[in-house]
């Protein structure tokens, strides 16, 4: 179950000139499986190449895709880490020609998050550390995450599931590891991630099936008023799907109708088989 | 000359989990070593003790102090890169308990600048990617870098040695991999580096040796025009000592006396033995 390859073979260590490591150059996914299968899979890959694009990473994604899918059914059930880094190169910041990227692979289980979390939901903890705002950077998912290692350092308390981040500005984003909607007035609302945070697949996800199911669904920008004024709120990844959110600050919410209905439309992703 | 050392040993990969892979959560310092000994060390280990201690990374310096005293004699001369990061853990943000930093040492020559640079000043090149806000990292040097990997990408012409970085607000901040000092009126101005930026071992060096030299050091806030007008422009690190800035956009400078005076002040710090 904790496999490592590297470039498509067994692994122990990544060099230690790799960018990935110096700088934080690279990407990555972390990928449910089950029964030997990616759930998402061409969400996460679509994220990858978006990413690879902007950071100007060579990729080729026909190739991955073969690696990932033996990798896949090696790894049987549990969460695949795919990290892409741009690879070795001469000293300082300018990228190294040629450009050989790395392809890591990381097989574990899946987190044992209390299924308490999805059935009555979680307290969001709100956290004083803010998201940077970086247009060059925002909605891919890079390896640059020292953020999120300070937000998640702020609370030990475990009444507390996930951490809400904000920008500089105070507007809401996402979660320290996940995405968040609210619902107002019947409608689906989740952050802008222009300026930063992670466009996570299970957001993108639910957006098309909430969309499917005549919910309508607006990105845009949300104040923190706005989120403690909704109607309802839950958050999302691929690993657990949704979560309700039943209290943030002196806020409290029932687990609502749209969220419980999300869940439902969103179930076969999260089944073990 | 290309050794590494983890932990105090020869190794050649760094474990998969390590966290500086997989979130940057770590720091760096590069260091110029000649004669088997480390220019600026204790601005060194001033700096990434300051990280750690902001990260609540634990450190014990004097350990470190003893290994790297030992690895800059195996070097003999070029520049020791070390690297610390918070080691691995359970999966996810949250910090490793027991957390079990690790300590990265490599060696490398020194990088080959054309000594021109030094002697009749060099281009800079002004970068469109900004440095995010983020008064939580800033002043720290850390692992998450991609800012500079896509400031340095910006160019390929070896007419341009640096870059010049800017924050969103416009504000001038550093290069890409230096320092960047200002003379208006007789008196050295540097950016303040509580939004974003990295606070230089030589920038430190400078600011302090200027001051005995009788030089007025102010640092405060500079904008693009303002430096555009300014008397003379420098950069600095601790591998290349100060670099004159000759040209940037339309503008023009001769190698300034203050300019000059301060590569005197600094030549120790730059000599082979």
């Amino acid at each position: 179950m904790t496999s490592s390859w590297l470039n498509g073979r067994p692994c122990d260590g990544l060099p230690v000139h790799d960018r990935g490591l110096a700088y934080g150059d690279g990407l990555f996914e972390t990928i449910r499986v089950a029964g030997g299968q990616a759930r998402l899979l061409d969400r996460h890959l679509q994220r990858l190449s978006n990413g690879c694009r902007r950071l100007a990473i060579p990729m080729d994604t026909d190739d991955l895709r073969n690696e990932l899918t033996r990798f896949f059914q090696v790894l049987g059930q549990g969460v695949a880490k795919l990290i892409i880094t741009r690879g070795t190169g001469q000293r300082g910041y300018a990228l190294p020609e040629p450009c050989q990227p790395q392809r890591l692979l990381l097989g574990s289980p899946l987190p044992a998050y209390p299924p308490q979390n999805a059935l009555s939901g979680i307290r969001l903890f709100p956290c004083e550390t803010r998201l940077a705002e970086q247009p060059r950077l925002a909605g891919i998912k890079h390896l640059n995450r020292l953020e999120q290692v300070l937000a998640r350092a702020e609370w030990r308390d475990p009444v507390y599931a996930e951490g809400l981040m904000r920008d500089m500005s105070g507007r809401v984003v996402e979660g320290v590891f996940s995405n968040l909607f609210m619902v107002v007035d019947g409608e689906l609302r989740t952050a802008s991630l222009v300026r930063c945070g992670v466009a996570g697949v299970m957001r993108g996800e639910i957006m098309v099936r909430a969309s499917q199911h005549g919910l309508a669904v607006v990105e845009g920008d949300i104040s923190y008023v706005e989120l403690l004024q909704a109607d309802e709120v839950f958050l999302c990844n691929s690993l657990y799907g949704i979560w309700p959110v039943t209290g943030l600050a002196e806020r409290v919410w029932p687990v609502g109708p749209l969220t419980r209905k999300l869940q439902a439309v969103v179930a076969d992703l999260l089944s073990d088989s």
